[in-house]
């Protein structure tokens, strides 16, 4: 029997969920897709993911691989999964990849988002999605902090304890804040930070997010993020932020993966 | 006792709520706010609104007022309100009023915006907030379907019976499609109808965006609008369109309210 690889791109709102990992109680995203996959293919299916979110956390874009012996044409996966899939979890799309192809370890490039809202009452319809910083942030200082992430490094400082890595370090490609008005023309209060590195480390992206509100409030300089990020203690960096604001926004691979 | 007239600038998810006006039961938006009300004044307190939104339609900008002979500052209502109000529901600001100013009767504008996500998948983030239509819909018709309703006309065909008035007279100023591209860059994904008139009948700007769809649809040509409008009668209009894509976007007065 022939078998196919094939990656799915997975969109979900985790406010509800424990997680990607499977876990027991099965709460999770990767049991989600698992199950409705034995269900469809009707054989046991194992779903390796391009990374775990923590519980809380959002994706636009989480990139999945599984084998199979189905032969449902890559256009109509979407439409067999979503249809058994709870509202907050959905497949975009799937893409006929290699045989040797693997959600994580292909993945060259990932890309997280994390958003703050900045203004003074909390948005009704997006607090999902962000946190909420009632107090105005000084974002230029927040801007001059950024450069320093940039390339590779120990990244110890904005690592929580508890995932077991051969390496600290990552490499950081792309390190900016966008901004966007709120929904009454606002200037600068959807405040987004994109990360773009070849990978993170466990609460990176949170930790970093943390310490940068800090430098925002002015509790921090933005010439601190250089210390920190040499001393190599997590005790140096500032909190870490609530999941909520966080989002996998996309994973990039060495070939572009056509979902259709 | 002085009494003082105060607006409230209102916004809500309504998906989980029985609309805006009080019922048995009270899980409306109206309950909600004169209770908080009630219990930051310490007296009874009526809320009267600038117009009734139907359970699970939202509003970025519904406008109420009250009368109240307390004297917390109009910069610290959001603060006490919203501490004791539930997520769904936030007050961004207040401000004093004229005695004679009530919410509906002095309104001269109101703009309503309903959402269509036109994508094959529907949204994780955003889908209490549109009508999901997978099937593409041809825009340009329904452009061209809009001037017709702008001016001053008898809209006995785009209301549900229900509502006693005693005018089905309404003046649009306003009529448009504004078009965003989706979380994927995907260009003219989510569609927004924007009406802005004098005042809406009971379902008015729902029957219109279900019309309209089916002008997208190709069901219905763009200029049977026209017909429609004539005819006076409810039965040549499409369906009434779900309530999620509906949000109340902007009320307007003789004078521009100053919240704080």
């Amino acid at each position: 029997m022939q078998t196919r690889n094939l990656a799915l791109a997975v969109a979900y709102d985790g406010t509800e969920y424990q997680g990607f990992q499977s876990q027991p109680g099965g709460e999770t995203i990767q049991d989600y897709l698992q199950n409705v996959l034995s269900e469809v293919t009707e054989a046991q299916t194992i779903v390796y993911g391009s990374g775990r979110t923590d519980a809380g956390v959002h994706a636009r874009m989480q990139v999945v691989n599984f084998h199979t012996a189905s032969g449902i044409p890559a256009d109509r996966w979407k439409f067999a999964l979503n249809r058994l899939l709870p509202n907050e979890i959905r497949v975009c799309g799937a893409a006929e990849v290699e045989k040797g192809f693997h959600a994580r370890k292909s993945a060259i490039r990932k890309t997280y988002r994390y958003t703050f809202h900045n203004g003074r009452v909390p948005d009704v319809f997006d607090h999902r999605f962000h946190w909420h910083i009632p107090v105005p942030l000084n974002l230029n200082e927040m801007d001059k902090a950024l450069p320093v992430l940039l390339g590779k490094h120990d990244f110890t400082s904005f690592a929580s304890s508890g995932a077991t890595v051969s390496s600290f370090e990552r490499t950081i490609f792309e390190a900016r804040l966008a901004r966007e008005p709120n929904r009454y023309g606002e200037p600068e209060r959807v405040i987004h930070l994109e990360l773009t590195g070849d990978g993170f480390l466990y609460n990176m992206v949170r930790i970093i997010a943390g310490t940068l509100a800090e430098i925002g409030h002015g509790k921090r300089n933005a010439s601190e993020l250089a210390d920190i990020l040499e001393a190599r203690d997590r005790a140096r960096a500032g909190v870490t932020a609530p999941p909520n604001g966080l989002m996998l926004w996309n994973v990039e691979y060495e070939e572009k993966l056509n979902f259709a």
